[in-house]
């Protein structure tokens, strides 16, 4: 039988709804805290086994999400793809910033041995999860991966991939479809080895203009979903395209993903409208709400769970959990979550 | 009769529609370029009349657009609150951050003395601007302009915003209340002294959750709208809650403007079907599709025309003009968007 995370994912309701947090895995954490300080650096952290192992397990240690979400970042895959990668203290990432000869050189038969050691994690990860808890595999969508790369690291506006994207369409297109078929390589890699759902990352969709979004957002998503779904047809994807707001109809209609995620500002109750089941939805506590915890939090679950009630929904943030959150309001939450169920 | 850019935002649909740019009087401009190192500060340009008008003339001199907007900043109204600001170089503004005792400090009466030069570029503007373009009132909506005092500045996630939004509701909603009367103090002067229409600037409203969102973007949207209907029931207001997405419709209903501004990621055609007619809708080509001109601006300019044609439209950006956008390009835009009328 299907464990409640996936079934849900794959369209049928489940209430209480199933749950887990985006960043579930993160600086919040005294534990995690400790293992980032042994790591070192983060890469090493998500390319070591023992290290990734252990930062995926904690968190469902501790609180006993029903979801697991494999220790990753977004710029592991241009990483993989040999694309310079450093990660400077203070600042985030840095890469070089990708010029148009750069695509030609990224290297698609390296990404096998490179995710070698991702693999071994994730056929760990299915031996050391207990009972009920899936395991999520993880991948940044084609064109926030192509925001980072064209920009060099992180951009309020992301103005110089935009640029490339209405000036140089074809090398857009071209660095677009790489990066789509290294996703594909990389998200088969993690079901071959054992993840049992997977999410696609698309943090930076919603600064597109709609005609963009359509080509390079929900269009790579539906390559992906289209590819995966040949060779692994039970295994649900989650799309999520944050800040896409009123085109999220469009996203879960061109991509044909199974799960759409909800950033914070997305309206439940409006995008159930706009997204026709057995599409499930996910999401989308603010995670400041977690922070301030209390009244506040209780009746904004109160708001999400009464929205979705009826639907195939799994229970998340909007966003990922913010490093000053204190974990008892974790704890708090999922017992809001699952007393729901009682209750009712 | 009528200027046609307030027609249409008054609801009655024209084509070609009429057209002005977000930051149309900027750092592109030369002109613009030597008046700023002329003023020296930014607050000494907003607040000189003789600065002030020269600004917001130069674009509508040069290009002739349907509306010219008063040059302001959405931080002149803490300005004349008497709250602590400056623009540091390089940096942005700079205020200090707001504490909860700082609200009741914020001084109403105030306002009109610190803005009677504001009043006053907008009575020498009437009689500058030539013919058919409209001049626009400008206003930082309560919630944006809240961010900037609570964050002292600009800010990734305005976490400290949302987290006083929870926590100390009675504080936040205060502070809007004072905000919101504000508001409505300075669009009065400027329609009194002349302005034909206003514009409200929600630059971070995307950043709440849809119930914050309703409570402290929509709601006080429709304390200012009721408040300007009652004395100058003539003068239409455009409210811009920027990143929205699919909750345009319900800002709509609840905040009753006549026109809603749509950023670059909105797609028009599903925003002409939330938002009801007669409500018009203005916006919203990317500004990085103007930067690069050519066959992607003229693709683009073709894509929000057609989705809107019939429908009251003020066409416009999704988001400012960026400083390094060559001017010529500008000039072409106005010739595509004047010329869809003659071709049709």
């Amino acid at each position: 039988m299907a464990k409640k995370l996936v079934s849900v994912l794959r369209g049928t309701p489940s209430w209480p709804p199933p749950l887990w947090l985006m960043r579930q895995a993160g600086r919040y954490l005294p534990e995690y805290r400790a293992l980032r300080a042994r790591a070192g650096d983060f890469i090493t952290l998500c390319t070591t086994p023992d290290l990734a192992v252990e930062a995926t397990l904690q968190p469902v240690r501790r609180f006993g999400m029903d979801g697991a979400i494999l220790f990753s970042d977004i710029l592991i895959l241009p990483w993989a793809l040999g694309y310079g990668l450093r990660f400077a203290e203070g600042e985030g990432p840095v890469l070089p910033r990708l010029q148009p000869e750069d695509i030609a050189r990224l290297d698609l038969d390296r990404l096998e041995p490179a995710l070698a050691p991702v693999q071994e994690a994730i056929a760990r990860l299915r031996v050391g999860l207990d009972g009920d808890a899936a395991l999520i595999g993880f991948a940044g969508a084609p064109f926030t991966v192509a925001c980072y790369m064209i920009e060099g690291g992180g951009s309020k506006d992301h103005a110089r991939t935009r640029a490339m994207a209405y000036r140089q369409p074809r090398d857009f297109e071209h660095l677009l479809a790489v990066l789509t078929e290294a996703t594909i390589t990389s998200l088969s890699l993690q079901i071959a080895a054992g993840a049992e759902a997977v999410m696609l990352f698309d943090s930076w969709a919603g600064v597109l203009s709609p005609s963009l979004f359509r080509r390079f957002v929900a269009n790579p998503a539906a390559r992906i979903k289209a590819a995966l779904g040949e060779r692994f047809p039970e295994i649900p994807v989650i799309g999520f395209p944050r800040l896409a707001g009123g085109l999220l109809g469009v996203y879960a209609e061109i991509s044909g993903v199974d799960a759409v995620g909800m950033d914070t500002a997305t309206d439940p109750a409006l995008t159930a409208a706009l997204v026709a089941a057995p599409v499930a939805l996910q999401g989308n506590l603010d995670p400041v709400a977690l922070l301030a915890g209390g009244a506040a939090m209780t009746a904004e679950v109160a708001r999400i769970l009464g929205a979705l009630r009826g639907r195939a929904h799994v229970f998340n943030l909007g966003h990922g959990i913010l490093p000053e959150t204190p974990p008892a309001h974790v704890a708090e939450l999922i017992a809001l979550v699952r007393g729901a169920g009682e209750a009712a």
